[in-house]
């Protein structure tokens, strides 16, 4: 094992040695038989690049923006729950190590701090996940979030029920018990089955821009647009929710063309490498989220950890757009990338 | 190993540890290279699902109707022989599992225990599989389950010789030795050469309704619409008749377009998760049966392991309709699966 | 390992068991890095069989005639070289085995037996395999097979060089040596670079059918016809000459194209399996010849072992015959494979 | 282990055992997760080669020119740093056993010697591989490559960046120093980002053609041309740089078709086997380059190894011509290989 890291597969295996066996197999785990979770990965290693030559690359620049918000990279946080698993100052240690990198964090409604404490320890911009539990709960939340400065809401749409994380499930007895950050102590967490009412219903409440996070397909793609959804989050839930979807890297490229530049598209799920970054913004993503790294670098090191564990993305992806011969976001289109 | 069993890979992991090792190789082989036995599996795990979102799931129902008869799921239990290699009460054990799960259980002609036996101890409706040894013979098998009020006959078409199990070939000496409960002591079961004309004969002598078990080619398919059949299964017997056939999953999307809903089309063959069935479904399967996870069931735990290992598979069915946005069978359409 | 072997891969454990390691690697190795010994296997198992059923299979014959010759089966034996290094009657063992199994034995031009000792001690027709060393020494060669009764000529047509066996030259040093029975002692085997014309000459000097073994493509197919042969063998000499060419099964379906039944067509490489042998006559050849597991079961037992050999594949033939609905080898067809 | 090597993972094998951890993963690592260094040798075993027949291979000849400049085989020397990791007398010693083999060898910029020194030593024509630190560096490199007699130049394009080696980064403290023979103590080697303006600005300050090194896109390819190449090396650097590239054997064929003939075109990476120098061939290539190869043969045994290594992988090459029915390099052409 290197230390110091000097990649992601370096601090999941660190993250792995320090984290008591009931929290790492709660973050690790996909549902069933993990299909979804290795297609994850496999399906990137599947695309490869095509790179051009003799172009000036003497200044690459990662920097973007999303949601019109200017961040230092195209990669953002995903919301996951329950950061005191990894670390005992939890999201907010987080949300320091993110800002420090200049980027985004997606606060978890599952959150193990509260919003309010993340906000108040936030360095960078930050959006909220929303899970809706009932209106008048999901309603308060939007309030909290809109009167701590978060930025816009991703409503989660994959979850209508909670996937059967069967590795976790055998290792549940072990686990710490924290009480999430923006809750009573007891109260739980029911999956609520959502319609697009529940978007019209947000938006309606909110002046925040409404993401939703959670789309697979082409044809759901078309109707967030319609019903007015302000960007997309293409994703499986890191394979946590209905197990043999695709991998969301190979659902990118219908959802993109789907939605055809009318809102911004992003997508989660195995990224791990700065050429894996490439391989999602060349598909069509504004910007990639991820997760579990982060819970890694959490893990191994704290706001330290977070922070490094995605300037090593960053520097990953600065050093890919040289030597793939384009030098800013911009000029990354779809003859970068050549699909299996 | 888990306590209590989550998934029928736990079930069938305790049954191995259960069983006797000739038992187990009895029930677990495949024929020749057991090429077709792997395959059932591995094309599962191949083909993709596409989920719809934000639809209404507050409520799945799995129930259905088979030939006309109301089951709690689409998960029948296909025929196999000799249930007391795994549990002393044999098929009487099983019947009474399935029952309480809600669904159907076909009873195979090598049954343990005698077709009147289990339908005695059955609470849930029976298919009776015939196997043909000679006329006379058969008669007798179709006027018994008749009268014991079996609701339809399952006549298996891929057995015009008993394929070559080699890896059981090599435990055999020490299975125990059960009397098939439908003969008399000492009879044997010699494999039949069957011919269309079989079906137009046992439609003369019943009035119940006839399902060919073993189809896997739309040619065959369109034969038997056309000669009467009121059903159809597609299935390579387990992995236990030809080897190098297609797997079940793979041959069903031909056989369902030739049949074109004239008759309704089953498949059996690798089923060991609700994701599963919710493929075969899509793909044109009014129901699938499984084989070898209920005698692990019944292995592990009787009656009760039967019905749990339904149960377990049902409930994943219906999570997986929950996630899939599909909240009736109805819904489910060729749309929501993406093939390799 | 089973007692008594209950198919080709237990004769292959049992030989490996009791040949010296030395004729082991002589026999197993295949040339460089062995690509084309893997991919003989490994084609045959991505070829699917389409079962038909309800088809009256209550007699299969496997008999068939090639070139004419009535043989119990479409499975022949391959040539190979010193068939002392497995049994040390050799060849002579080979060949009563053989005829006992009803079928043909082609003898090799390296046979360690003489052609003459080999043809005395054969039950059935003999077939004789041709290197042209030089045109004088093979005109004795086919003078000899002539009036020793061979009744037809194959001559090999891929090696105009011996490719690397790089796995039998690490352990070269321990094989016993034996004689070549067709040659004076401290003979030696060129390999020689034939055109053509070899062809027209040998046609020339016999009445002999001349059979043209080691054909992989259409183009040299559709020649070899042009120019008189008298039947094609697919053959990439069991994986044994250049490495990196197609499974012969791979290879098989556009040379009987370009031959379209102008000229028997026959397949070696990688038979294992009475569904290899229909894969190979559905996708066009009059029949199989198998080369490597003759010599295991010499190996095991000798003339015995060769016939017990073979006849386990006839029966496995007869049995996929009957499974698969083709009660005779003429009803065999294209519709019963699907390629990958 | 052989004694002696027998082919090019022998001597794989036996450098692994000679050299200095730290100088073996400095020559094996690939960047990242390797996954471009494990596809040049996967992609060559998914090409198959279509063998013709009965064609006069009695004579096969690799003699071939490249720029005009006669070589003994149509397998050249890439550019490979820091010789003298892998033997004391670094370039100077490959140099003498590439020209006793009779062929060419690329002298990187960053070997161990200095180009002088190698030069004097060579006893065959040498390229010189020029990476552009800055236009003054450079230009005296070329003069001094003009005066020591190098005959083409070899402009490197991918490298705006170093790629990341991580494998390397892992072990690096304990590797051996040594000066770069080309440059004062304490020089460094900064990437620099070129343009196609570095090609306008080297052509015009020699008269030696110009090959581009690094091109994987026939849009680059089509460029190149334009901008006045010589000839173009298709190249991933040996899966060094940009991981998730192609394989170079699966850029070839695009690029050799944009060039259409205009110049000439090689690739590098992956090559083990003649049979691989025979794909190429077939996909376009005029000749290939081998470069870890190169440094297994001197580790094992200098001048001595570098030449013996060339010399078996050329009679592989002649063999393979043999076999595959292809007496001259000229015969070959895009028939001979299938592509997957």
């Amino acid at each position: 094992m290197p230390t110091p890291p000097i990649n992601l597969h370096d601090y999941e295996a660190l993250a792995e040695q320090r984290m008591l066996p009931a929290a790492w197999d709660y973050f690790a785990t996909g549902t069933d038989d993990e299909l979804t979770l290795r297609a994850n990965r496999e399906a990137f290693a599947r695309i490869q690049l095509r790179p051009r030559v003799l172009v000036d690359v003497s200044h690459c620049d990662t920097r973007t923006t999303v949601l019109g918000i200017p961040v230092s990279m195209p990669i953002l946080v995903a919301p996951t729950a329950m950061h005191r698993y990894a670390h005992p100052e939890g999201e907010c240690a987080t949300a320091r190590g993110v800002g420090a990198a200049g980027t985004l964090m997606t606060v978890s409604t599952e959150s193990a701090c509260s919003l309010e404490e993340i906000a108040a320890a936030a360095t960078g911009p930050l959006w909220f996940q929303l899970y809706v539990f009932d209106r008048a709960n999901a309603e308060s939340l939007v309030r909290r979030a809109e009167d701590a400065g978060y930025r816009a809401l991703v409503l989660t749409v994959d979850s209508a029920r909670w996937g059967s994380k069967q590795r976790a499930a055998r290792s549940e007895a072990e686990a710490p018990q924290f009480r999430a950050g923006n809750f009573a102590e007891g109260a739980d967490f029911p999956a609520v089955s959502l319609t697009w009412d529940a978007l019209a219903w947000l938006k309606g409440i909110t002046r925040l821009p409404v993401l939703l996070k959670g789309i697979l397909t082409a044809e759901d793609a078309a109707l967030a647009v319609q019903h007015g959804a302000d960007g997309l989050i293409v994703s499986n839930h890191g394979g946590r929710q209905l197990d043999a979807v695709p991998a969301s890297i190979e659902a990118l490229p219908a959802v993109a063309e789907a939605v055809a530049g009318r809102v911004e598209v992003y997508v989660d799920g195995g990224i791990r490498r700065g050429t894996d970054v490439l391989k999602a913004l060349a598909l069509g993503a504004r910007a990639v989220l991820v997760g579990r790294p982060v819970l890694w670098g959490l893990a191994v090191a704290g706001e330290a950890g977070a922070r490094d564990m995605l300037e090593l993305l960053r520097a990953e992806l600065e050093l890919a757009l040289a030597l793939a011969g384009r030098p800013t976001l911009a000029s990354i289109d779809r003859s970068l990338v050549k699909l299996p």
